[in-house]
């Protein structure tokens, strides 16, 4: 870890032989992180993409981490800043420099909603993934539609925050998003969980409810994926600011 | 049309040759009409079974009746008493009898909810169709979850007004019964339709998010049967009667 | 455990920090009770939502328990009186107070029936919600079509009962609901089990089976979900005594 | 139409230019009819294979005729003996020769029962089919399970005539062949038919019910399809013949 | 077991407290056996249906036996006869009677083919169902239409044996029902297996494309179900018998 | 039309009895116009509910419209200014007042690309629903990654736009907002469309694969809703500038 | 049409303004042409792009044409050579220059062949496209695995000619790839067509069907999708020549 | 081992008893190998099969092997070259024979790309196949669409190799045969994995947005199925060098 920190270009690329070609423009390029989906991959070549991203651009980000992966990166990155959310499954890297303060970076806020207490992982993945980003995050977790007045308080501190968007999660029947795009004016981002059983179909009864509301203001993104809706609400409070 | 109207055995049957086998004892063995789905059949086989019923049981429900079923029916039974709900595709015919009166058959209330402008032929379906077994209706139409306050006031009605049972019914992601179950103590029949597009198939999103409401409460029916639910809500009110 | 138990306020909500807002006026609203659904939260998460509800309410319903959840339940709640029904998973936990007894509560009889052996343990949950909320129980287990002649003692019983409504749980051709509600004159709730294989499709097909039965009269809940027929049963009974 | 009628050998092709390779050997060979499915085909393409097939076998059946395929045939066949269900869309044309009589061929006695009045039609294919393939056929039709005492007769008169099958046709929800299949003791076809809507899906609902059906000595072939269901009966009776 | 073996009355039942409703008349009425799915009981039901049946009537069939259920059985009745088809998961227990001898049943001959070598143990399960009712059976497997000349001797032979019926089991693309149907004169009963991966979805595909076979002459069951492909192919030899 | 135009209540609502209930507060309070989506309903409930919207707030928007809508409103509306997108089927009404200036709203800029030619009608909805929300549209049609190099010039120029967000569309394999987005900055709302045949199946696939995207900082909305894209354009434009 | 014939760039393209960015260096650089699918396209608008393409490349070639499509080309393009297959609805059109010849391109040989004559149109599509790009067409139709015998001849035509590929397209089970991949040793291109009812699924069974083909050596397109097979059964015979 | 290697006749056949009939022909007959497909195999089964491969053709392919099935093998043919690629799970089995040189045999070049990481062990079967067929592999691993400038240079070495075919292995949304397809001159074969989650259904979308991929010139085999892309290839190279 010797090279010193700084921009890469828009369409640098790093070759690790044999199983990866790290985009390391990305973030100048497209304004969103190249993160590492650790799920398919061995705690070994996590920790070798994560390597070669904190000695080029100084930070990384782990989805989808298991407990090995965990272990291996807080082994291994003894050295730097290194985040883990157990709940969400994610781990941020960032090594100890002088030049790399949050200051310098985009700020925005994000208010993140879930259904029901079985929501929370997805949710957590999106809370660290957007504080990785360098966003204020609001949560109000199981406030589902069952007992709609669970709604009342969040809705006002949502009004109050002016967030840049709202992430708004939940399985089941999904109706979550329907109902706070009805009371909110700013976009919601829905995140179906694949939380149920029987007619849940892992989730995509709970997908194709929120993809046709009967509220407009909302787009969703894949199901459990909480990573995607940080990013998402990331780019828009980005966009604001540019 | 002479015979006398009697109430028919618990087995009676009546063979009209080669195309059906009429089950006339059916109310009084399970406690529910015969009706007459008549999509899959000519005005010819609609006409010829409502006459057996007529005579047989002095009156007869016709459900998904087409502007030819409804004109041939019309034409036969002049003198009977037909009431026709054209939105809801279904026609009441009854013999003028002293005998058959309103006020001798079960009596209850039902409540029917429709998210949208679009759900409304299926609520009247089962409005005609309540109406026909004796039933008190309270409707409240458009009063989906896009905007939650529209339900403030049904709500406030339905409790005051002590129903047997509420009938919720909405295409598109199917919120509303998960909502309504929530705010009122009594059985919440969803009935899930076909309206919407893209993801919707059709009803059977709707019928799935409603399948696994986050409210207890909540029993369905298949896409579109606003008659069943009508059946099941005076089954109930029958039941709470004897 | 030191507060006294009063009715709780329709909208009166709880927080448990950072995990879970419990609706304890869900049953003064709604008239149904909130239970834990265990199957998706640690013991540790069952035990401080049933020791909140405990406190509150004076008693708690736990569905989908794994004999982890039982066992950490019984441990935390030696000085409650705990029915643990391990078929069904189902554990009933309750305060052994004077004011709390089960004469004050509405009364009902639901008769619950099986096709097979192996949809038993839905019944079970749906038999130990349904005692839980003070109904009688009858059962008819392993009755389903291959051998009609099965159905007729059970048919004469549940005639003879005058139950509030009858729950039919079957997984197979799902045919049990189309049938017994041909024969009885009470609304049938039909439990679809995911029982089968090949084409079953998890309880798919016998969801669907059952939601276009032939017969009027019948409303479908979520595959495996005996303790929503209960929920269900429970409320036409409430309401017939309302 | 000038050449004698004479046995096909097993393997005997005949190809009619450019679009179709009659297989006139598959009676002798696999001992079922090469029946021409009229449906994507044009009147003048199905005249031109009929003619083939009576040329050189003296008779053949056309099925899913339109009538608009019905008329070209009846017109061009003035000189056979041409019999047309029109409910059943089949048609049978024969050569009005002697050595080509009913006596010779393989008898068999089947019986078909439908659910609903709707399915008819189908069970009309079965009936000409069978008939044609020279089967004595016992019709038996609207016998649904809703209410299940109308089967005692048909059940009654199948034991007492000794049929070869039995044909269970219904849509819905498609309990009848394993309800059938409990009472009587012959192999029992099941057809499931599109009739039915919402969560029918144009059959599949039925067809996956009858696959797992709780009684066995049920097969199942494609839905509607009454043809299919006939030569395989056929097969039955013509194996236990020969 | 003391009560000496006599034929069972048709609707003969015994309730087994608590799980189970036997059906000992079924073979009277029906001609057929109730078999004792395993897959979803514990070894201790298992054994106590079995033991009710092999008092009642002498013999008992359990097929999807896990080895543990076989353990059970083994050690349970050391005093009958008890053949177990490992391959088939299938274990068929007989007293040891005189008056229970193999002469005095039907006798019927049936030909199973499977397409490849995983389809075996469904071929397994079919060919000890098919002994144990007393059926004759001729095995040719591994003969895919892969290499469609495997077929040619396999076809010889079943033209030869002159069989009642055929059993085609195959995985994949299923094909190898509509190529035999197009070679040989006798009903084929097609069996769908699980065996593929990527879009085979559990045997579905298969399923679908069997049932849409381009022959007559070819009825369906369940995927994997050998044990209702034999009992179907009993009726048949049985009917032909009688 | 005689009452002034003056900004509803977030809360108002009108009754037009028995069919619709209007949200008139929807604006005010969640920041999204409630367009009237003309499908389901017939030209005299469209022209109703316009009325209603018109007369309250000034200004409608119509979408899904046919011909016959349109001309509806073209002469119901002939004092206001109607503008009407026939392929995109949107119509957009307003009173001609002062009051209601285009420059007193919010502004922003949106980029809307299509994979093909077939997929303008679907960006043309989008187009049109933001032009009446006073964004700025740039359009670039017809630039799939068939031919990746169609892409250069549209991403030069949304680069140099600072557009608030990118609504990509597209039909069959649905990879245009992937590849846009690894190239652009910007919050990418993907909108599939029913273009396609085989394994389309009406956009499913194509919605499936966007919601899969490799790219992060895709949402997607519901197939063929290009009022819903324009509509979270919109927002996201407008929260920028709050 | 002036402008003289002449080879476009790699990267070249027209931009037909508002509807189509023509990708006039398709076929140099990716060695297939830009056909024009004129499904979802109106006659003037294939118009407009037959225009451009026959003016910069000489040549154009039109699918899935309607008869209104294909008179409006017959009209438009009188003094070209226009070329029609109604079966196939494909239209090639050629301008009539010298030093356009069929001589200077790519040569090689394909066989097409169907299970039965309702494939036909889409083996029509095929052929068309494979002769517009100057290959040599072998046909065999209605050759399905019903009658394995009508493969015989195909096969040993297919091995004496030595074609570059085989195209097997096939409705139903889709078996005949299978079995022909199992018979030549050439690349099997397999086209599901939709062709069936039932389980068919609009072609979707016989896809999978082909997908998990027992043989190797099978690749498949889209359904219904002839264009395709025959576009890449002209790659593989240009890649062996060039 | 002891029989000398020489070439089987097209048809031959091997009786293993019990459970296989090996088809030693099949390359003679069909260019293609019949390869072992260990997964529903024990180790001992798969070694029997292969060891009467290598005694009568003196090779054998596994794929799908476990590390059981490897060690299995290793253990049995140490004698043999057995060459293992443990990512790809194959391994391939040749006997050291002076007669069995790899000059003899057809030779062709492959291009194999993978949208990402996690594609790699698809792609290793694909190798692995293609090099025990003799063919030389270019690899280009990571390379998808999210970041488009990573293809400029594998497109650059493709073009410049002049390869037979191009393998293009993609899960998630699988753009990149699409893009592929739109630059290179090659046949494209694509390979969809069953990487990805939530809507990616075990593969199910990617297959189906390679298979309406907008670029022509695409072949699409089984999820996973690497193995059938590179016999595919094979036989693409092998009939341009016959």
């Amino acid at each position: 870890m010797k090279r010193p920190y700084e921009r890469p270009g828009r369409n640098e690329l790093e070759d690790i032989e044999e199983f990866a070609k790290i985009d390391h423009g990305r973030h100048s390029r497209a304004g969103k992180p190249e993160a590492v989906f650790a799920e398919f991959k061995t705690p070994e070549e996590v920790v070798r993409i994560v390597k070669a991203q904190i000695e080029r651009c100084g930070e990384s980000l782990v989805t989808r981490a298991s407990s090995e992966h965990i272990e291996a990166i807080l082994k291994e990155f003894s050295d730097c800043d290194v985040k883990v959310n157990r709940k969400g499954r994610v781990v941020a890297i960032r090594r100890r420099l002088k030049e790399y303060s949050a200051e310098s970076r985009p700020v925005g806020k994000v208010a993140i909603l879930t259904a029901g207490t079985s929501d929370i992982p997805v949710a957590e993945e999106a809370a660290a993934t957007a504080e990785f980003l360098g966003m204020e995050v609001l949560k109000f977790y199981d406030v589902g539609v069952a007992g709609i007045h669970r709604l009342i308080e969040p809705v006002k501190k949502i009004r109050e925050a002016k967030v840049d968007a709202v992430i708004a999660i939940a399985g089941m029947e999904g109706a979550l998003p329907s109902v706070v795009a009805g009371l909110v004016d700013r976009p919601v981002i829905a995140v179906p969980t694949s939380i149920g059983y029987g007619v849940n179909l892992n989730g995509l009864t709970t997908l194709f409810a929120m993809l046709q509301s009967c509220s407009s203001g909302v787009a969703v993104v894949n199901i459990d994926n909480g990573f995607g809706a940080a990013v998402f609400a990331y780019l828009i409070a980005r966009t604001a600011r540019l």
